[in-house]
């Protein structure tokens, strides 16, 4: 059973005062989208989606996006309504350290958040990566008797999402793909925080929409409850091919007085005057008991100190039996899905083969004993992917229209179309931002394990993605290619500076800067062990072969290079020198060793694949592998600022201008970065 | 007298085979973008735009911005055939190290390059803050009889940049604000890189742009130069009041033999058969002399030993006088401006500060003397901003859409909008990446000396802008406020980490986090009389009180505070301990400073601003500030990674971790980032 009408209205409005009094209470939030949308809200759950609070981690459930995260009060007003794991006391401690509430909603299935939003226009691109995850699984394990995966994905997002670049990237990408399954809900109220959408934003967004490919229907009103509903259904059962857009006209702090309509409800408490407006004129009153304004302000007053807000039982009859309709939806799937278990045992091993997580032995294996030749670590790189690859399907991915040069494509396999997802590739196109969040999209359900490359230096338009990936802990590989300024020709435009340091800072990132055949083994190898994303960085130009093919013990390699830096040539003697370095550095700084060691001295070349990982062991491992010799720290990146604070007995050989545009070893000879010229430096540095 | 059909045709092909030769000679280079745009290249300096290689700086010149930069061989053909400062021999020399020829246009006006490109889709930005720009020179300096600035400006752009978001965001603004005097030329080629434009990039551009209120035109045939002569003059002659796109149908690689249409034509050198096929088909077959394909491959093999490719005077018939044309076109305006000085001497002497550097004595001494009652750095920052404002008109600049939380606004000035450009301020909407991007376009004829603001986490999505004003020494200003996790509320999402280590390694960047009203001053100042593009940081939060209205010599301070790093506070004697910080951390550890002094402990508090410009110092200077009492440095950011090389007698009290929504001193709290914590910390730390 549906909710009618009526009982939409009063839960809309009893959302619009959880969300209010969530806000007033934590004196911060963002009533305007909650107040607005309400009734949408209670339309997509009670109405239109699929998914239940009795199976929260449901793998065929429909999912329910707020791109605009800073609504989120109305994400935990509807979870907390329709029976996720919130309480009263949840909503009431709204924004407070360590509440279920954050100020953005954060990714936690168990409670109905989809993933972490809040940076405008990711949530909307991250809808896009879940549509496409939904096609996917759908071409892998659906049949003509069973639809396994047929659930909609539902994104809400308001006029800052539909402003920003990244979601016309997105919604291209779905309009290209057909996303049928995507529906998007523009809650269009012209109204931004500086007041100044009407100057600024005036464009056509159906008419944008529809030139993405999209299917668009508008709703003149964001009340009409009756209208909504049914366009949500038109469009749900629409067999366009296209992904759906609804565009609602809304009231910015509907349901209030005075500020109804105004900027001022968008992001700051409302006032208790104002919600005792609301409860007067909502089915509320009858639940207050109160006689006039005055009474309910009083009343909302208590309950704001209190934090003992109206509680859902109060509107059971609204609710009616739409809690066990939600749930029978699973109950129904169930069913099915045991029934499938039996007629496709093949598939269903291969399904939860995709909700599995880990590695085989066999593939541990491979990484660990991995040996190639002497190459650019891009197709190092490549070579790796492809025995990942090949051995779990989990692997999809793509590339911002770089596959020849990054060359990080799953090899053999299609790219996914309109007419096919069974492929393993996607074709972002050059729309970095998107693919970014997009593969975020697509790990969240950890089916599968995505990748994304594009040049390094490119990582610039993808950035906000990476840290998103990063804070949600998703298994989310970056691989970033053309790692430095032995780009070359293409100039500084094209060669990463300060990148690498940058990337290192990013809290729950790992940055892996291979130097060679075995360390590149062992990167994949630790991001497929480990949560979480990694970056693995290639080069263009081809390292020193002599680094590669090494003759080693690799599960004790392994073990050290887990700790982010190891020695990996030792002198026999004590050292005169440490060299330290990463990437294609230690190619470098092996050839100046060479030229140290023929002039008789002893030389320790450190290795630092993941300076993070060897920042975080004890200072008894950093001190024995770094030894009492001076260091001499090599890299093409900046350090900029901090080498104000390195000990004294470390020299810095790094980059803290732009790159030239030139023959790569020009270029590398003009920044220094050269075995012989290092070799010099080094002899001054110690002294000779 | 401009350039007819044929004429276009010849000089399409020598420029195809002087952007093919480069691009061979060089073993690298784009060659897909100046075959297929040749001829339109030829027809817009011919016979379209009013600009000269005899004033390359003509402040009324029409601009030309190839955002799609790998095409670079195309805008140095270009210039080279109409007489700017280019030589057979710099394009002979394209991509090599310090060449005028470098992989990627860079900024160079002498050179007619307006500005550097090559990550897609800024140079489109750039252009719409180009035509910003002109609207808002000519709101303020023409007159009914003196048309000053109505200059155009005209952007290429290819599938890349019409696929990047940042695009759509610039378009939607231009579009917003009508900016009828933006040309962009869209080489609509359908082939990518990895040739999978057909399957993701399906969308109707012509309908996206006209939903963004642009006048479209297309282009059916590349090579029909009369049809894309005429629709050029069409739209420059329109008076729709909108911006305007003429979609050129071409083929990737025009002029080849078997790489016609090919994506192989893209990004490599296309080979000396190639070439020689070209010259066969074209005019340069009588100029070669050569009487067969083989014999022109012969002479295209020693070009490409000599460097000596055909001159351009081969084609002198073919220009005409259109040089003398274009050189009218600036005699014309001369003419007109001289008028101008003397009726209009009061605007002229106007004018004359807008091209002016540097700053007055008076608005100097303002900003070295500022002085304001304690409060949240983001409001000193707005009041800092005014008094730059009042004393300067030069200062510009807008939020995206978060003018009430950061305050970097002009008061009592207007916005601009599509019916006045006299205002002061741009709205920009929720579209920071093309924020970035039109504030450099606006930067770019240094008129203007632009600020730009939102959240500091959200220097993410327009990280790319920033990293192109610092390659460029634009006068940019970026105002970032909630600059930590002292944010609170808003949560992880919202509080930068990573941020300021990331944005201090940028080359040519200085990052200042001002820790009180003096050091805001300063920060401004130092921006104003330096070259390029600086970050200021400000706070959410109210800062400790005993730091504003400091008494000091203001003159020796600035130039203490011009070192990066100085001593704010000093011991009586021998210090126990060094404090140091920057922005908040300095109210913190000023507070740690009393708790410990109270236990007897003797303590110097050290201020860094700006790290970088401190590590810029000599180390006698560095020393001289850090003392030799044990350091203990606090920041709310991350320092991860770096810490491994940090002089073992600095202790780091830093986030590596996302933050935390709370409220903000909760999550301080939580960090460690409060007085008492951080005083027992510090007792530990040296021993007590």
């Amino acid at each position: 059973m549906n909710i009618n009408e009526s009982s939409v209205k009063n839960l809309g409005d009893y959302l619009r005062y959880l969300s209010t009094m969530g806000i007033q209470r934590a004196n911060s939030g963002h009533p305007g989208l909650p107040l607005g949308c309400a009734d949408i809200g209670i339309s997509l759950y009670g109405n239109i989606m699929k998914a239940t609070a009795f199976k929260p981690d449901w793998i065929n459930r429909d999912r329910f996006i707020l791109s605009a995260g800073h609504g989120s009060m109305l994400v935990y007003s509807l979870n907390y309504i329709f029976g996720y794991d919130f309480k009263v006391s949840d909503l009431a401690n709204f924004r407070q350290l360590k509440s279920k509430t954050a100020g953005h909603p954060e990714y936690e299935h168990e409670l109905g958040i989809e993933t972490t939003t809040g940076p405008l226009g990711q949530g909307f691109a991250n809808a896009v990566g879940i549509a496409i995850e939904a096609k996917m699984m759908a071409a892998r394990f659906n049949t003509p008797d069973f639809e396994l995966f047929n659930y909609n994905t539902y994104v809400l997002m308001g006029d800052g999402c539909t402003m920003e670049g990244m979601t016309n990237e997105a919604a291209s990408i779905a309009g290209s793909l057909g996303l049928d399954n995507l529906i998007a809900i523009y809650d269009d109220n012209n109204v931004t925080i500086d007041e100044s959408s009407n100057e600024t934003f005036t464009e056509n967004v159906k008419g944008r929409y529809e030139a993405l490919g999209w299917e668009v229907l508008e709703s003149p009103v964001g009340t009409d409850i009756k209208d909504i509903n049914n366009k949500l259904k038109t469009l749900v059962a629409s067999k366009s091919g296209k992904p759906k857009l609804l565009i609602v006209k809304t009231k910015i702090g509907e349901g209030l007085d005075k500020l109804k309509g105004s900027h001022s409800a968008h992001g700051a408490p409302v006032g208790t005057k104002e919600i005792a407006f609301l409860v007067e004129n909502s089915k509320l009153k009858s639940i207050a008991g109160s006689t006039d304004q005055v009474d309910a302000q009083d009343l909302i007053e208590k309950q704001l100190v209190t934090g003992d807000f109206f509680n859902v039982s109060n509107f059971s009859n609204d609710l009616g039996s739409v809690l066990e309709t939600r749930k029978s939806y699973y109950k129904e799937w169930e069913v099915l899905f045991n029934q499938y278990k039996t007629i496709y045992a093949d598939k269903y091993l291969e399904l939860m083969e995709y909700k599995s997580t880990g590695l085989s032995d066999e593939l541990r294996d491979l990484l660990i004993n991995f040996s190639s030749k002497a190459d650019a670590t891009r197709n190092t790189s490549a070579e790796v992917l492809q025995i990942v690859a090949q051995k779990t399907n989990k692997i999809i991915g793509g590339c911002a229209d770089l596959v020849a040069s990054t060359k990080a494509t799953v090899k053999g396999a299609k790219f996914i179309t309109k007419n096919d997802f069974s492929g393993r590739n996607i074709a972002f196109g050059i729309r970095e931002a998107a693919m970014g969040a997009i593969g975020n999209g697509l790990a969240l359900s950890r089916d599968f394990i995505p990748f994304t490359s594009t040049f390094f230096t490119f990582i610039d338009y993808m950035k906000p993605a990476v840290r998103l990936a990063s804070l949600m802990k998703l298994n989310h590989l970056f691989v970033f290619t053309h790692d430095s300024i032995y780009v070359g020709e293409d100039g500084p435009t094209h060669e990463p500076i300060e990148h690498l340091g940058a990337t290192r800072l990013i809290p729950g990132l790992y940055t892996y800067r291979p130097a060679n055949d075995m360390e590149m083994g062992f990167a994949y190898l630790e991001f497929m062990e480990t949560e979480g994303p990694a970056v693995i960085l290639g080069t263009r130009q081809v390292l020193n072969s002599n680094l590669f093919n090494l003759n080693a013990n690799r599960e004790d390699m392994y073990k050290s290079f887990k700790k982010g830096g190891y020695v990996m040539f030792d002198s026999n003697d004590k050292a005169d020198v440490t060299l330290v370095g990463s990437g294609s550095e230690i190619s470098t700084l092996y050839e100046a060793k060479l030229l140290l060691e023929a002039k008789g001295k002893k030389v320790r070349l450190v290795s630092v694949p993941c300076l993070e990982k060897f920042e975080e062991q004890s200072s008894e491992y950093i001190n024995n592998v770094l030894g009492d010799a001076p260091v001499y720290f090599m890299e093409t990146a900046s350090h900029r600022g901090n080498k104000v604070f390195y000990d004294k007995k470390i020299f810095v050989r790094d980059i803290t201008t732009f790159g030239l545009s030139g023959n790569y070893k020009d270029v590398a000879t003009h920044f220094g970065f050269v075995a012989d010229a290092a070799a010099k430096e080094i002899l001054e540095f110690i002294g000779e």
